[in-house]
């Protein structure tokens, strides 16, 4: 018994549930360092081509980041929630980012390592893995960010480098 | 040992290696349909704030992928290149895609598990896992496509959706 759960232990991994969220939690850094960036006007209204302001697109991924982990580790679902009252300020919105990541780190550690295969409807409605859930999470953070970038660079401000986590 | 071996296919895996190649040419087919999104000549010219047409980043994700793919398998090294000649027509550069994709499917496949976890140089120049390399090429890919988003908006073309892979 201790040798297969000893082998258990080492079979190779792809990536590891700490891997994974240290790779995340790299990206979340150069997302703030991103809302960092923006000037404050700008974050809340500069938009291209009818999008977004930047501003809404991170009260999107603050909706599902926190959220989506904690319902991941509970069980426990709720609808997906993008308003939070930030009254047009980004030093509020970066301390609802800090406070997702703690709020990630929390709840990523009640996550067993034989869940991230396993079937759910994350925030009732999306069906998947939890593992291509919480890959859609990292991904459309990726998306929206890379869009701030142009923004950004349309705003006459050179982004943070994309390598840098 | 027959049964510490089915233990170790059966322990858990936050991804397969089938898993991850499944959902990086799942985005890869993603980023076609943005390229086919771009009228002809803006997805060589247009751009926003000093950045590259849209042409110029495809041509580095296509430097990285298949030569990326290849060099963690084989071991054999070779520096990036992100030129090869397309004469300003989106055909050629999505007959480049597609050969790719077949490229990086053949090479996928002789990637041992055991080594997703090891360290390597890539292309002679980036240090990190061969994980962390793949991840590497996924996020750029997702991260210049957002910004291709955001040059199709403001050309007025709808770009296909983000989640649908």
């Amino acid at each position: 018994m201790e040798t297969s759960l000893k082998k258990d232990t080492e079979s190779p991994q792809v990536i590891t549930p700490t891997g994974l969220i240290n790779h995340w939690q790299g990206h979340r850094k150069l997302t703030r360092r991103v809302i960092e960036a923006f000037p404050e006007e700008a974050f809340f209204n500069y938009t291209i081509g009818g999008m977004r302001p930047f501003s809404d697109m991170v009260m999107e991924l603050l909706g599902i980041a926190g959220p989506g982990i904690k319902e991941i580790a509970t069980g426990v679902s709720s609808p997906l929630n993008e308003q939070v009252e930030h009254g047009n300020k980004k030093a509020k919105i970066l301390e609802l980012w800090d406070e997702a990541t703690d709020e990630i780190n929390t709840y990523w550690i009640q996550i067993k390592p034989e869940q991230f295969q396993k079937s759910i409807k994350i925030f009732g409605q999306y069906e998947g893995t939890v593992c291509s859930s919480i890959l859609y999470f990292i991904d459309n953070e990726i998306h929206h960010r890379g869009q701030g970038y142009v923004y950004l660079r349309a705003l006459g401000v050179e982004p943070p480098a994309f390598y840098e986590r």
